[in-house]
């Protein structure tokens, strides 16, 4: 199939910082490409991919301190992908809701996956107002405040296959790894740690925005050996830092439509024990990839029986279910359903006033 | 005309605060109301009009702290208004480049009016893109960063004939009006008035993001009676203020589209000493409604010479050239030159991969 990946111009795909949404974007097209495909990516010049690359702007737009206005970037890259759609089988969007109006109103096959939360309330008027556009969901729980969306499928995301392994290190810690951030509670982890009397090892960024947060009110809970800060790591330390650990802490406190970081674990065979929100029961398998808790109890409790888990058989879950190649296959099911529905309908309707494509159901 | 008017949702129309762009829908809609025509207003739900009110969000965003995504109402906005269009015989846009892409392919005739500053490289990509968008300038000078853009005319602002009016009072004083920030460089203001030994009255708002600048660089300078801040004063309080004015002094420093603060000293009979940036040359003539001066000692001798304008002569200039009657007209007159060549067009082109319209000229 010819297909277009447009992405956010905000990082650049993959990111050179944080990201998770460009490293989805990325690993899908790379799996894309490797699946015989003819894939156009459209995203910040400064991108590295085996897709043909249409820069939408030179640079990221997080790194270009510059650009004041993003939407006006954005926008004109929307108009040039709608200018070229006709080249294309099927276009995906990862730009939230701004190509609904625009692409439900002409005859190429579209797609948008949401990767953010969806519970802001001022996002009703634009999913009422568009209930033509399909979308995919990250998880089912993500869905749950917007049910007038025409959602076609969850797909969960994936990693490459290889990019995280498990290591023969004998697991010693717990380990935290992401973002410091009220959402992300890492003082809950800091919390079980200690009960466990396990040490915790934390692998996270701390963002401009989250700097009070972490000098008031995490900075005086790390106390080495116990608790451990050893700053940001790349996916190249991963299969190191996770193998090492017992398990990882998922503690987040808030409701995150896919917590890459709980998949990176299970890749290299580390089970998981995160906190029951979002997309958590979705993603962890209780019982085989780690254990699903309501609170610091019972992540201590989880803990204790750390051991009943078969790393093998984590490893092997993550293979059956979170691979890239696995994600990429999702999606061209979805294309390929959505193109068959699509197709027919526009030799029949007139063009300028058409009416909004009927929702139908393409999972 | 079934008229649809599109405001931004940053402010109610008219604004409760400060807000130049919906004080012109708002005048623009009023007059249209009462020169007959059908006028749909596009706006938040604290609006006051004449006018159908269609309300995109209950309350102004500026005023509404929940809003964290305002681009996602805007969005929807623009989907309810393309839903709609064929209900209408014009549609005239205030949303900068957003309502571009979509409603270059759609048949009924559609107008933005671009209120802002052009300069920003950003914006380079998008007129790049949308060529066949009609987009009204509020100056002639606003236009030069982006010459691509399909200019069908420039209409400069006015305001209802007897918003502000001449008083009886002996002018005593020199006035600024407006905002205090550095673009508008109040402390030149000062200086002037200073070396010409003759008291300056300010009346003007402090943003936010201005505090500091007004409590480091300006405050200082205060000192009643010679130089006395008033704070910000409201429409009913500019006559009266505007009139006990030798002059307005507008001391700019940043190329302003337009600077709707020097029609309301015309309007009140009060002439405008403007430094030549942006608009200035072209809404101030000189000689009659004041003098254009290129620096503080060009304003010096202004005010000496100040006298020698007829303030009778502002007030009429001011009736001439800038009443939102006038600029009711003006817009009337390219609303009917877009609809007669919009179209013959479409009822000849398909419309699915319609090209987009050719520019011309309807000024």
């Amino acid at each position: 199939m010819r297909i277009a990946q447009i992405a956010p111009l905000t990082e650049a795909v993959p990111p050179k910082l944080y990201g998770g949404t460009e490293r989805v974007i990325h690993w899908l097209t790379e799996e894309l490409v490797g699946l015989g495909h003819d894939v156009t990516l459209f995203a910040s010049g400064d991108s590295r991919t085996s897709a043909k690359l249409e820069a939408g702007w030179p640079r990221a737009l997080r790194l270009d301190g510059a650009v004041r206005d993003a939407n006006a970037l954005h926008l004109a890259m929307l108009e040039n992908v709608r200018g070229r759609a006709h080249e294309f089988d099927f276009l995906h969007f990862h730009l939230d809701y701004y190509p609904f109006s625009l692409f439900s109103r002409q005859s190429t096959p579209f797609l948008t996956t949401l990767h953010g939360r969806l519970d802001l309330p001022e996002l009703h008027p634009v999913f009422n107002a568009c209930t033509a556009a399909p979308v995919v969901s990250i998880s089912n729980s993500q869905r749950r405040p917007l049910p007038q969306a025409r959602w076609v499928r969850t797909i969960y995301h994936g990693l490459p296959e290889n990019l995280i392994t498990p290591k023969p290190v004998r697991p010693s810690y717990l380990a935290f790894l992401g973002r410091i951030a009220p959402e992300k509670a890492v003082d809950r982890a800091i919390h079980v740690a200690r009960k466990c009397g396990i040490p915790l090892k934390i692998a996270a960024k701390v963002d401009r925005v989250d700097a009070e947060y972490y000098e008031q009110r995490i900075r005086p809970l790390i106390e080495p050996p116990h608790v451990e800060y050893i700053g940001e790591i790349g996916d190249h330390e991963k299969s190191e830092f996770l193998s090492g650990a017992h398990a990882l802490m998922a503690t987040i406190d808030w409701p995150e439509p896919f917590g890459l970081v709980m998949i990176e674990a299970m890749a290299s065979g580390t089970p998981v024990i995160a906190f029951n929100r979002g997309s958590v029961p979705e993603v962890v398998d209780d019982g085989i990839t780690g254990f699903i808790v309501e609170d610091e109890l019972g992540a201590i409790g989880a803990v204790q029986r750390i051991s009943e888990l078969d790393r093998a058989a984590v490893r092997k879950q993550f293979e059956r279910r979170f691979t890239a190649r696995r994600m990429a296959q999702d999606y061209l099911g979805v294309y390929r359903a959505l193109a068959e529905s699509h197709a027919p309908r526009l030799r029949i309707v007139g063009a300028d006033e058409a009416p909004a494509l009927a929702a139908s159901d393409a999972s």
